[in-house]
């Protein structure tokens, strides 16, 4: 069965396409079954450019070696007024929002040609320039200058493309329950700049970044090859994007995937100061720990941890404190996955030695979260020492210690934080390398760490 | 400037086309412009198939009236084995996640041609089926069968092409602090199923679902044509799946979105017992709030409520309770825009009257949810009447009520969980439709009403 044809559908949607018209009309009328493949084929040319000698995208220069944000020029991947021969990146704003965005333009509650305004959006306080942003390298999975990425900073440009920021940046006040029973408790002090009273209210400075892929970058942090990359993306994802294949000459790509947020304790312009003292949860998202507090992981209790030393430090002379929170759930295989772990785990009988076999069993692999990429945040903010690392990661350490960034001392999550059920996930983790101050379980003592009953 | 010429690039890569060689072959010998636009649009054409008289969709009937899934076909979207010729869906599984899959394939992390084993992952509880799972437009955005869709449910397909779940069904136990407060304080009862003990652990089952779009049933909710939707997802992603347009034959669509998260306190059996009493919270995820309660919101605080009240509910004869968690940060605008928006709002003096128009003046739009789509996890739990709906919001009730599910009776957040800061977006939502048992402030009222200021 051949699919229906849908070139019709097609021309009738890119009037504007001469050479598709032609190219088409032409094929029409030779009617040979050669040809017809050729014009299903044709159907594929969906509106990327109307002539090949349109294209002309606008200045990316991911290493371009300057602060002046004008040299590196923005990230454009909207097909907006001139941006479907002038975009210089693949993919859509918002990560996996840009979904729900082409759900409202389709709905009619969006005009696609609505121009947003940022007047007053301003960043609430300022990250400043290091060399890490433009040295081509250190910073490959977000987008240094995202946060200057508005039509008023590129006044030449701001008529022919669409131009929006990939980076926010503003202040908030928590509320924590936990931090809250703290300091009634009189266990962590009102400080009145970072505890602001006896109710616990915590004033932070926070950082949302969505994901902006330097494709190159992104290739040579895995030790592959650019195309390597973009094959793989493109096919195993089902073909999303063809623009991954048919623009090499586009090297950047907004995948749509959650992206991070980035919590201060404390002043900002310690994070790259190397004379003060950070201490730094980077915590991957669980929402069911996170959220709803479920006790056969620490996720939670590590995140709630890390919030409780980050703003202790930041109580200290010449501290700071800081919580990343990536948008990785379930080690980015996603909840499904997660819970299909779960049930399997309770089948087998749930013991240590087999937690990571029964992810394999069903993902093919333990984890697919990257922490190579992670660093890239912390080379954004300028961090180049870490005086507390609050995670027993050995991938997120080893990424951060090849980042170039030092590392003081690791603090493992104290033992009566560890929820009843969530021993069986710490011993398989120490087992594999997670970093602790206790013993390591042998294989057979793993065997007897046991979790949770199938009922 | 033309893009360069991946033909070749192709070519090399898609080895098992003819059509496509013999083609390129032609074109390249003939060598005029027109032609050369033509080769170009070819190196478009990437791997879907090596010759259109393969294409042979695995049948997927949305409405086959009838309890077996075998009669409605699995979801295949999976280019693996002949899934290339063979898929009836477009996208990939684990929503956004796909990504992440594709960059370990791509890191030689994972092998694409891994199978997974579903070996002991079989849900924990039973969701009956239920007329709305096949009548073809009472849900349009979950696949129903998802929790049955491993390849030992359709042996005759598993050697062709890959099936995996877009449901899977657990259970667990959370250790919520503000549920341990109530507890300790005596307010919230141990029952020993429910509330397990004097720690405060709470029962439940859960369940997690990954987004499947039936595109003509969705369109229809929206009223809009299957085409306008289509062109529209495809166009305003910058041409995020050409599927969407190539391939009019195919109706579902795994987008790269989040899912969402079902949380059952007592017995699920009851959500489909219209004589039983459910408390139901909807709740649409906010990261700032519901993980590190900022105080700018009501979100978390409305979460708490609502599992307190799911809780006393499912201790109560008859009684069942309900929340339902979905991936929606910022009202599906994303971060990034949210902290725009909070940018925004402290400089123009953050009054309730202008509360939803700064939204406006960024994203175009108040809000991208769609809660038109959020009652198909209700119709696939076949619930048909809820006791206490745990929401203020007009949209959800309409969604809801639109949906043929019956609400006696719709409980605001309690004033004194409402945070100091939040007084802003709640007087502005009630102004707006949102249901209170208080009054409605008039538009000056709302201009009284301030919250942040600039620091």
């Amino acid at each position: 069965m051949s699919p229906p044809s849908t070139a019709d559908y097609i021309i009738n949607h890119n009037k504007t396409s001469p050479d598709l018209q032609a190219a088409s009309s032409k094929l029409n009328a030779e009617g040979n079954k050669q040809e017809s493949a050729i014009n299903l084929l044709l159907t594929t040319r969906l509106f990327t450019t109307s002539t090949d000698d349109d294209i002309e995208p606008i200045p990316l220069k991911w290493d371009s070696k300057s602060s002046d944000y004008k040299e590196r020029g923005p990230v454009v991947c909207n097909f907006y007024k001139k941006g479907t021969t002038q975009h210089n990146s693949i993919g859509a704003h918002s990560g996996c929002y840009s979904v729900y965005h082409g759900l409202a333009v389709a709905a009619k509650q969006l005009n696609p040609n609505f121009h947003p305004s940022f007047e007053n959006t301003d960043p609430q306080f300022t990250i400043p320039y290091n060399d890490n942003w433009t040295d081509g390298e250190s910073i490959v999975s977000i987008d240094p200058f995202g946060h200057l990425a508005i039509p008023e900073n590129f006044p030449d440009l701001a008529e022919s493309v669409d131009i929006r920021p990939s980076i926010a940046i503003t202040k908030a006040v928590l509320q924590l329950p936990d931090i809250q029973s703290l300091v009634k408790e009189g266990k962590l002090p009102v400080d009145g700049k970072i505890v602001l009273n006896k109710e616990g209210d915590v004033a932070i400075s926070k950082i949302a970044l969505d994901s902006v892929w330097y494709l190159p970058g992104i290739a040579k942090r895995f030790g592959i090859t650019e195309e390597e990359l973009r094959i793989n993306l493109f096919k195993d994802t089902n073909n999303m994007y063809p623009e991954l294949i048919t623009r090499p000459d586009i090297k950047t790509f907004l995948p749509p995937i959650g992206g991070s947020t980035v919590y201060i304790f404390g002043d900002p312009s310690y994070l790259s100061d190397s004379t003060k003292n950070l201490a730094l949860r980077v915590h991957d998202s669980c929402t069911g720990s996170d959220v709803f507090a479920s006790n056969i992981c620490t996720c939670r209790p590590y995140l709630i941890f890390g919030i409780q030393e980050a703003i202790l430090q930041a109580q200290k002379p010449n501290g700071v404190g800081m919580c990343v929170y990536f948008q990785k759930e379930g080690r980015s295989l996603g909840e499904i996955t997660k819970y299909l772990v779960y049930n399997a785990r309770k089948k087998y009988g749930d013991t240590a030695d087999k937690y990571f076999l029964r992810t394999e069993c069903i993902a093919g692999v333990r984890d697919m979260r990257f922490q190579q990429l992670m660093p890239d945040v912390l080379k954004w903010l300028g961090v180049k020492r870490i005086h507390k690392m609050l995670s027993m990661s050995n991938m997120k350490y080893d990424a951060i210690i090849d980042a170039g960034i030092t590392i003081d001392e690791r603090i493992p999550i104290p033992d009566d934080m560890i929820p009843g059920d969530s021993n069986v996930e710490i011993d398989a983790k120490i087992h594999s390398g997670y970093f602790t101050t206790g013993s390591v379980k042998t294989k057979s003592e793993l065997e007897k760490t046991q979790g949770k009953e199938w009922k």
